[in-house]
Order: C-alpha cells, then sequence, then structure tokens
C-alpha cells in the first residue's frame, strides 16, 4: 500500500480545461489548453476557435515540462537565466521549454501531471493558466 | 468566394467528446476521444480514467486517417483488404490506420476533421464513435 | 567531362505539374502533383483544391520511390507479389510505395527523378501520371 | 455560420510561386519557394535550378512558422530578440524559424497560410517574399 499515488483523473483534467477556457474567453485571447498526467502522457486538449496552429505545439510542450520536472516554466526561466549549463541543454531538450504558461497539478501536494497554456502573448497564458489551478485548487 | 470552406469548431468537438464520453461510460468501456481538424491538427482530446496508454496514439491515427482520407477507417480497412499494393502500402504510412473506430465528421456535407476512437476491442470503439457522430447529425 | 549528367530543370518539373493539372482537371480528380530530382529530394510540388489531405504524403512517397528505383510504381507491385521477402520489406521502408501512380522522369535515357501523383482512386492516378509523362517525351 | 473560414487556392499558391520566381530571376538568386495551407500542410513548392539543397527545409519551415503564428519570420525574430524565455525555446522547436524570409498569406484579412523563401542571404530571401506577397495584394 506505500506505492498508491495519487492519480490525475479526466474530471479533474475537464475542469481545468474549462476553467481556462472561461478565464481566455474574458479576457478575450482564444487558446490551447493541454493536460498531460504524471507519466507525461496526454491527458486533455482543447483549442480554441481562432487559436493560432503553433499553440498546439507549445501548450504540449508547457505541460510535459511542468510534469517532468514539478515546477512552472516561468521558474524554468528564472532558473536557466543564471545558469550556463542549462542555457545550453534546455534548447537540446525538444519538449522541455522556460516560456511562461506551463503549470504543475497537484492532488494532496503531490505532482500528478502538468497544464500548458498557448495561444497569447506569454503573459496573458499565464492569466488563464493560474486562472485554471485556482479554480480547483 | 469558392475558396470559402466549412470549418471546425471548439464547440463541435466539445460535443463529439461528450457524447463518445456518454456512450463509453454505458457499455462500461474507457476510451481515449480524439477529434483533429481539416488539416489533421488536434483540436480535442479527452483520456478517459482506465483507458490504456496506446489508446493515445491509435485514437489520434484514426482521427488523422479520417481526416486525410475522408471515410471512415473500417471502409479503408476493406479497400485494403482486397487491394494488393494498399494491403503493402498502407503498414508503411506512419499515421494511416485501417482499425476500425475513425470516423471523418463533416459539416454541411464539407469534411471538416476526423474523429478516432480507441480503448476497447474496436467494435466497441466503433459503437462509441457511431453514437458521437449520430449525436451531431 | 565523363561525369556529366542529365538534370531535372524546374521547367521540366513545372511542365510536369502543369500537364498533371489540365489532365486531372479533364477526369474531374483533384490531385496533387509531386516531383522530386535524382536525389529523392523536393524539386515541385501542387496540391489541387479538394485533394485529400494523404494525397501529399502518397504523392511524394510515389515520386521519391521512382527516383530510387528507375521503375513505376506500378511494376514495383507486379514485382512484390511474386516474391516473398520483398512484401514483408517494402512496407518496412517508410518511403517506398508500390501503390500505381509514380513515374520515373527520364532525359535522353537517363533518370533524373520521379513523378509521384495522388488523390483519387490509383487507377486515375496513373492516368494523370501518363499524360504528364507523354507531354513531356 | 461563424465556423466558414476563407482557404488557401492553388491558384492563389500557383501566383505566389510565379511572382516569387520572377522576382528571383530579377537579383538573381535562385530560390526555393514554398507554400503551406493554414493546417501547415503543402500547398506548393518549386525549387529553382541552382537552388541549395538546404533551401528546401529552410523555405518550408518558414512557411509553416508563418501560417502557425500569423506574423513574419522576420517580426519573430524580433521579438524573440527581446526576451530571454523565447531565446531558449525557439531553437528547440523543430519546424519553427525566426529567419527572414517567411510571410504569412492573408485572404480579406484572415490567415490562410505561409509563404517560404530561402536560396539566397536572407535580406534576398525577404526581397523575393515581399514582391510574392504585393503581386496578390
Amino acid at each position: 500500500v506505500g506505492n498508491v499515488k495519487q492519480a490525475l483523473s479526466a474530471e479533474l483534467a475537464s475542469k481545468l480545461v474549462d476553467a481556462a477556457m472561461a478565464k481566455a474567453e474574458e479576457i478575450g485571447v482564444p487558446m490551447c489548453i493541454a493536460v498531460v498526467d504524471d507519466g507525461g502522457n496526454p491527458k486533455a486538449l482543447l483549442r480554441m476557435d481562432g487559436s493560432p496552429l503553433v499553440a498546439i505545439e507549445v501548450s504540449s510542450d508547457k505541460a510535459y515540462t511542468c510534469a517532468a520536472q514539478g515546477i512552472t516554466t516561468e521558474m524554468l526561466a528564472g532558473v536557466i537565466e543564471k545558469d550556463p549549463p542549462l542555457t545550453v541543454s534546455v534548447p537540446a531538450s525538444p519538449r522541455i521549454t522556460p516560456v511562461p504558461g506551463g503549470f504543475p497539478i497537484t492532488v494532496e501536494g503531490e505532482l500528478v501531471g502538468g497544464l500548458g497554456i498557448s495561444g497569447g502573448y506569454y503573459t496573458d497564458d499565464v492569466k488563464v493558466g493560474e486562472a485554471a489551478i485556482a479554480a480547483i485548487s
């Protein structure tokens, strides 16, 4: 029983998508919203009408990055900035991105996946992601 | 003016996902549901709890196949069976699959994308996909 | 001077595309037309309106196959049918296809590239490709 | 019917290719010219005689970038320059390039695809692309 882990449910993933969509509509910027589980594998995705094509890849990479590292992509950006080896290695890793708009998803303090938002300038992406995370806290 | 085309909305994609989920719950088989647009790019995805990991790739490939060819994957299977060159070529194409459970999505008779269902034996996948397509007709 | 080779010009590639388009319009089946050079690299491509998405990949693979082997894809289909090892190996080769509609392009008897046609049932593809090859002979 | 959208026709794509070719001949630099649609999928390509092999990939990536983001690759370069997270993430994205010579294609103000030019120094590529975009405006 020591090996039980919290898991990201489809219900939680859908709540994140719905809350992100509501905030994106409020600020008027169509987003692509991606949710991955603790294995880094897609759990839910929704691309709003008018969201740019590139947002599929970027939102998915942000979600993966946070499931893979347990911190926001914005925190990763801060870490990289002061650290030459990371400045070199991160661009070489095709799915790890330091662009703000990625958030770890936790349940009872345990990392269960990642949320990635892309579609606007990344300050918009962050607003939408923060609203989604707040909605499940 | 001849170049205006119908487009797959996020609203329609969400209706397909919801209807597929309802049918999957009814038959008791958790599915991964993938929707792509006319360019073969992801529009929506939901992986139900308990759906196998492989269902992500299979549902996505089924959706892509139908957006790319305009027929169900079951019809493609029928075409291939009687046709040696296709029997050879289709397995070599990484995203084209003849496994039943993929459906073209049309709006006003125009192809706007593809729906892919995976998670059960493919006869189950077909039931779920048919219910979803019926829900938007 | 012994190493001079015939080369596929952009002019010849454009003639092939134009002749293929004219035949496709005549039979009323929109095609994707792909031309590769002797290195198997893209020289010209045109996707007619209404041609299915999958035709991009299929026409490109047909063109590559013919530049790589010097025979039509239809001939390759005939060769494979009678030859078990090839029946196994060809599907494992991602860019080699035996689906009819691919033609070698020759100048003064020398192989300079491949033409691939896809968009209809492959008997249509063959009609269009034959008309294009005839136009430059 | 808010879901009807403009589409890139083969006729428009061919006009872009022809106008780009004319300008490339005028400045004496052979180019590879790539056009993709709103889904980022190839619509037309022509590699002029003497254009370097690498221009196929570069022109295709420029075209994809602009269809995926809706701005020129030159604008993207400007955005990245001042923004550390993007400086790190863009090189990691295999098809997104900030090298000038990529242009969004719009019809009635709607993004329908991307044009990519490669073959010379990128200031030449820009001249050729601008001439092509002007020819359809």
